[in-house]
């Protein structure tokens, strides 16, 4: 089998001293022991390491439901935020969008824009809709209203029981408000595994059911990422991607980088940015340790943060993330006189042009003193972005243990939750209510 | 007249000295002063100072044009990239998006993605279609190959000269290939003032004739930027918004803040911050110095970033840029049985709530030991994102100038230019490509 995926980390460690490698890489071996030792901070909360195995007894479901609904539903609206949205859009739009003759899929429920919801709700006249609610809790505040907003048009629209028959539930196992209301209904469900966090549930339903529906191979992609985790598990000399990546990244730390730039060098990426910016910033941002995960889109954002990256405070390092291959190629015409001075590429495919930007980024970049690697992936389909997923998921668990923090939790979030229900007069925040008043009035 | 605008630095202060401050506010109104005086570097590109004022004489022609063509054109191709992309992108998005019964705004020559160029030309079949490519140099490998596809494009459907009627130019006055050629085939064009870099030229034709399109009043947005701008002239106090953020941000950095991130709570806003990061990095990122810029959009990424700002390292600080009122709102609908516990929220509007989570957010940020700080605009009505963009442009002429760089260079996007040339082969660039195949054959 083709490598799906391809780690250069070479130009790293030229700035690097030969004992801080040592040790970042001892220190990530360590890691990697207890995670598959499962002796580590958050072990209740393992189960990613191995769905792409577990998940196999409900991929016909996922796939059959998805592919029943499909030949009913022009709009499948995907209610969910945070780690219960950001993987299945970046899979979606990473391979290619919605698939001709798929439902389209339309996102609610992660932020609080009303202009957004109704404008989504315009679109939804006159289609047929399906809504999926993907929430473990069933209570966070931006998906819970988007879910009361679109239930209260579904029953609208098609009554009760049709709606009901619509609606499809990502959620806790057993418990939680949406289980019941899922039961009362007679609602199909899925089910987030309790050992999963929500940035780690790609690929369970959280992620498969949209990305089956919008008509995307989860099996491929669960292949991809079932050839990452056996690199992973078999990984006795540290040469697995997952760690070397977080190898590389321990050890810029180490020498006082503060930032890691990812920089895609394909629009389609863009979304797997976003995903990779929670499942790192997450896992290590506490204790007040870890990298700050930024991200630009290239080539465009060379020309906006080109200039920082090169000359600004040298307080990051960059990751390309890039395809030998994103299909759909166009080719430079020639002109007449050239008169933009572009003769000289005419005739050639924009895909190789953008490769010749990766790379002379990559030496400029070098020059101007900032560490580079690059992930280059074969192509853009299921398989390569699965083996992808699976890599930053093995990578942010072994650099979490590296730096000392439990990469599985996330105890900084509660607090502007707190806070924010307190302010919205949420029953049983009434003294953090007063307390913040106060704090409000002294500002 | 309502104040377009409002920066709420109260909290930013209390992590910092007094002598801190007095030293940050010494060098900012020096600053400003120099910039008055015109007697800093970077004094030939000071012409967006004046440009709500000088760019009058053309806004007649701007907006006869963009009402002409809007009566035959479905979709208006916008060719830009950076400064001569971000800033109309950014208004049209914040004010809205497109306007009823205006051209839908398409974007190209922004990245080297073939397949987005591909899916775009599918997009314009059966649409009458017009375009404007803005470069001031005309050379611009991104957009220069978007032109040549396009121009192509056009010609194959609509012959030559009718072609010629449907391609207007944005571009240097009076020198430059797309010069040249607008001449030669008589096209409309649009001055780019020489004395106007491209991250500082959104309210020159480069923003106002794609924003006029659009459907958008670039009359109000000219006068919330004169608001602004006669905001900026006559401070002598240090009470304008643009020398208080100034202030703020040079005083944070001084105090070992390493990156900005600008947190938008409206989607529409996303854009803007773009735009920002643009601003901000390449003004100041140069000789070693200056804030990362990085956004957030929330509350989406409150769920995914959240806990790293929270928590993690801390050398950020945070700006919020929010809307008193963003238009369109929805109201949270009751239901039967409370089964998801929001039955307090039944009768809410989103933006009350989506204004909870910003005052939440702020708290606990600022109990975390983040500093915050907050712009809040009326609405996003073209008059006050005029007001916002000349603000933020006065800001970072201000702390460019205090902390030592000329904030109206970039002399670091050359370096991966030149590179590219070599290796795409561009002739002139023999010597370079020889060198750079000896390093990547090193590496």
């Amino acid at each position: 089998m083709e490598m799906p995926l391809n780690l250069d980390d070479t130009w790293v460690w030229e700035s690097i001293g030969e004992s801080t490698r040592r040790r970042a890489e001892t220190s990530c071996a360590e890691a990697r022991r207890r995670l598959i030792d499962r002796s580590g901070p958050g072990r209740g909360f393992l189960g990613w390491l191995d769905l792409p195995e577990t998940i196999e007894s409900h991929v016909s479901d996922i796939v059959e439901t998805a592919g029943r609904l499909r030949e009913e539903t022009d709009v499948l609206v995907v209610i969910g935020i945070g780690g219960s949205y950001l993987g299945a859009r970046a899979v979606i739009e990473a391979c290619g969008g919605g698939t001709r003759g798929f439902p389209r899929i339309r996102y609610a429920g992660h932020h609080l824009s009303g202009k957004y919801l109704a404008s989504l709700l315009d679109e939804l006249e006159g289609r047929r809709v399906t809504v999926n609610v993907i929430s473990k809790s069933g209570t966070t505040t931006e998906p819970a209203i988007a879910f009361r907003v679109l239930k209260q048009w579904m029953e609208n629209r098609y009554g009760r029981r049709e709606a009901a028959k619509r609606i499809i539930v990502t959620t806790d196992p057993s418990k939680g408000p949406l289980r019941e209301l899922a039961s009362k209904e007679g609602y199909k469900t899925f089910p987030i595994p309790e050992d999963v966090g929500g940035r780690f549930s790609v690929l369970s339903a959280v992620g498969l059911f949209p990305i089956a529906s919008a008509g995307h191979d989860v099996r491929a992609l669960l292949e991809g990422a079932r050839w990452m985790r056996s690199c992973f598990l078999r990984d006795e000399g540290g040469e697995a991607p997952s760690f070397r990546y977080a190898a590389a990244r321990t050890a810029l730390a180490a020498v006082g980088k503060r930032v890691e730039v990812l920089a895609v060098f394909e629009p389609e990426l863009g979304m797997v940015a976003e995903w990779w910016k929670q499942l790192f910033g997450e896992s290590e941002g506490k204790q007040r340790k870890g990298l700050f995960p930024s991200s630009v889109v290239y080539t465009t954002d060379l020309h906006s943060l080109g200039q920082y990256i090169q000359e600004g405070t040298p307080i990051l390092f960059e990751t390309f993330l890039r395809a030998e291959s994103a299909g759909g190629d166009l080719v430079v015409p020639p002109l007449d006189g050239d008169s933009d001075g572009l003769q000289y590429l005419a005739g050639r495919g924009l895909s190789w042009i953008n490769r010749k930007a990766w790379e002379g980024t990559a030496l400029a970049h070098r020059a101007g003193g900032v560490p580079v690697m690059t992930i280059s992936v074969a192509g853009l389909s299921c398989f390569e972005v699965g083996a992808l997923l699976y890599m930053f998921q093995a990578a942010v668990a072994i650099s979490g243990y590296a730096i000392g923090v439990n990469p599985f939790d996330q105890p900084g979030v509660e607090a502007y939750k707190r806070n924010m229900f307190a302010l919205l007069g949420k029953p049983g925040f009434e003294r953090e209510a007063e307390a913040l008043r106060r704090m409000q009035g002294a500002g």
